[in-house]
């Protein structure tokens, strides 16, 4: 398959998912559904931005697809595969924010990038629960590996875990995001693999992420909560804030390239706090989270 | 006067500058007051950081002092007048948000910097209010402006106003901050002026900051408001905090040469919101602030 070809399916395919996933997801909350708000960019292309806001278990979700085209700025191009500053690029990109402390924020994107002779896919899923439950991030881990398995050495697992480790860090905190997930980028840029290949597994990941994250979310959706429990979530909701808008590429890439400002930023959470020098009680459960924001080997894979 | 002597006084004065800014502001608020924290910096030199959280007037309110040396990073230290690495710093910074969105949240800083054998100043303060009214954005600059004037010309208001309205942008909304005030950096730098008159100056603009912002505080204190006013204001905090995190040089300068997080941090709002693509109604009050988050001339001295 040609590589404009390639992306064309790769295009059709996001936005499929899309629809796959806000279906899911409007029927696991129940109460409220999407809104569809399509955009076009001025420098070429646009997209498709979905919205719940205001759920019974989603507070805000969104669900974003884009298909866009144009002139990367040369400090940007300069240190991408493949030649010249025209770039292709689609994806789709989610960040659910629910309104019980007890289930986790989770973020996922796929994506895929042409810029001269070179295509690649990028992306990734990740979990940034506010209490812990190790059940959970077992489960979310075991699914993204189930799914990198089927698609060997193409879905590397081992090296997409520790990938999102190390880039969802937030150096000024000393803390990774969450219980990680999986990362990865530039993939099939160098021809390593096949690109049907690549995109055959990256397919495969995107199906995953319901199965991944809604059994969690709807098993904890009975766990009680109060006051307490929903500030200290308001608080660590600012450290999601901080890590998207100092260091994630994404968000910072959207925004100088003249991306769609509220797509990009929908990421943020609804209600965020920020109070001086929180302390947390030793041997609660907002410090047993706290012990767990740092890479650690969920599935017992590296033994 | 020696450098390190200059610095010396400059640090002094800049620790009660902030006892006196507290004094005023506990004072204002009536109902709580400012705790003072200690802390050391590891790379040397600590600070005093104030915090008054939960007031009448004040819903967070922070006021901090740091005298503050040791070894830049060469990529920082390239960039700034003086030989060499090593440097000392010390400043008064503070960031107010009040309860009432009735009240504009201010920011104030001012600093002495020494780097080989330069030394210099830098500073400012700006007015970020949720609703306009046009008296308190008139009263705010009037009292710099006079500030300025009386130390012409080492104080340049027009001068220093437009590099607020420069600094305080945001790209990616095309909105300044709120209506501006004043902002200079390296004064004093190229030995362009005697060090002690820029000192003078920036006793002067310090100790100016209480009549500029106290008066709009208590005045706006009785204005009425409800939740959809709430609701704005915390909105627009969220551009507050994309500004800081974002683009926001001090911000990013503490946090990448180790500065006490919680201390740089503290400018960030205590509740915020993020919605999706909110759109003002043509005509409201909150429309109207918009049309002035551009450069405004609010004294009509270019005329």
């Amino acid at each position: 398959m040609v590589v404009s070809d390639l992306f064309e399916h790769a295009a059709k395919f996001f936005t499929e998912l899309q629809t796959d996933i806000c279906r899911a997801l409007a029927e696991v909350d129940g109460a409220a559904d999407f809104t569809t708000d399509r955009w076009e960019r001025p420098g070429g292309g646009g997209g498709i931005a979905r919205v719940l806001e205001g759920g019974a278990l989603f507070e805000k979700a969104g669900v974003n697809w884009s298909k866009v085209d144009g002139e990367l700025p040369a400090e940007i191009a300069d240190q991408m595969p493949g030649e010249g500053r025209a770039f292709r690029a689609s994806g789709m990109s989610l960040v659910l924010h629910p309104r019980s402390p007890m289930i986790p924020t989770t973020h996922a994107n796929l994506r895929c990038f042409t810029k001269g002779g070179a295509l690649w896919f990028g992306g990734g899923a990740d979990l940034t629960p506010y209490y812990l439950f190790r059940d959970d991030a077992v489960h979310f881990h075991s699914v993204l590996a189930a799914a990198c398995d089927r698609h060997r050495p193409v879905g590397d697992y081992d090296h997409f875990k520790a990938w999102c480790d190390e880039y969802f860090f937030l150096p000024h905190r000393g803390e990774t995001r969450g219980v990680g997930g999986v990362f990865f980028d530039y993939l099939g840029a160098k021809g390593e693999y096949p690109a049907h290949q690549v995109f055959d597994f990256v397919r495969d990941l995107g199906r995953s992420f319901t199965e991944a994250y809604v059994p969690i979310a709807q098993r904890r959706q009975t766990e009680t909560y109060g006051d307490l429990e929903r500030a200290w979530q308001m608080r660590r909701r600012g450290r999601y804030v901080e890590f998207n808008l100092i260091y994630d590429r994404g968000t910072l890439f959207g925004l100088k390239t003249q991306g769609r400002v509220e797509s990009i930023l929908m990421s943020l959470p609804p209600l965020v706090r920020w109070d001086y020098d929180v302390m947390v009680t030793p041997g609660s459960p907002e410090a047993e989270l706290l012990t767990h924001l740092r890479p650690i080997d969920w599935l017992g894979r590296r033994a």
